[in-house]
């Protein structure tokens, strides 16, 4: 299965910022201009979906320390090990990356954002429209999940997400 | 870039109900024993995001009429021509689906899960939680999406997304 890359990320973010930004950081989509068509009608989201192509990923065991939390003052050995399907890592066997980003702009064939959660350089394999069946009603959470947000929120941190 | 199945769609409904339906159909996903110990810890989520690889799919040209419209009643002469990133059309430069479906069990490497909107034996590119900070509060759409939803809502169908 071969993708191509039909735009890329830039950021004057640095990779360290990205990484322990709470809330993302801003950043422009630029889609190659053979694909610009492909964005008529997209303005007037607020949000969009990029799948971008983790270039920087390393092939990793299956199952994965949340390493990130350790940033925010949880010890490595209180992390539980999970199985990258059920983390964010970046780490897994397709390097696919979803990010959901607040649209603030299009000019022409380039979107600025913020939100971001991706490196600079990072190759975009495509955009999706966030729309409301995008917006589901969660009704459960695993107890790791639950208990890991917990021990975040003791330290005052509201990461948002694990 | 090249990418690999990790598992597998399936589905008893036909390519045509998959297709006719406003809310998805159930289904099964199915991840091959070597990727079997990344589903640890997904167990609890009530939802998952898969992100698929549309075999199906063609080339097609960058702008697309949203013609699922068509079936239920909204003349092709009437649907707006979008670009491909304003829709969820499968016909896309890299053919990628995102399917937030709800997990209604784990049974060792097989999801039981509704709201599928992909068909019978579509490959399994990568499974992510749905947590929290994926559900955001949509603060805008395009009027052109609006008044698609509108459309069908005075022909009394509630479709959920365009």
């Amino acid at each position: 299965m071969q993708l191509k890359p039909i735009g890329v990320v830039h950021t004057r973010a640095t990779p360290e910022e990205v990484r322990s930004s709470l809330r993302g950081v801003d950043g422009v989509i630029e889609v190659f201009e053979e694909y610009a068509e492909g964005l008529v009608g997209l303005e007037g989201f607020s949000h969009v979906i990029v799948i971008a192509y983790l270039h920087l990923s390393r092939q990793a065991p299956l199952l994965v320390k949340p390493r990130r939390l350790a940033r925010f003052g949880i010890p490595l050995e209180d992390l539980p090990a999970i199985g990258v399907f059920a983390t964010d890592s970046p780490d897994r066997p397709n390097p696919l990356a979803l990010s959901i980003v607040e649209l603030k702009s299009v000019r022409g064939r380039f979107l600025e954002v913020s939100g971001l959660d991706l490196f600079d350089g990072t190759p975009v394999l495509d955009i999706k429209p966030y729309t409301p069946s995008r917006s589901l009603r969660i009704t459960k959470l695993p107890a790791w999940y639950t208990e890991l947000v917990q021990k975040l929120r003791e330290r005052g941190i509201d990461i948002g997400d694990v």
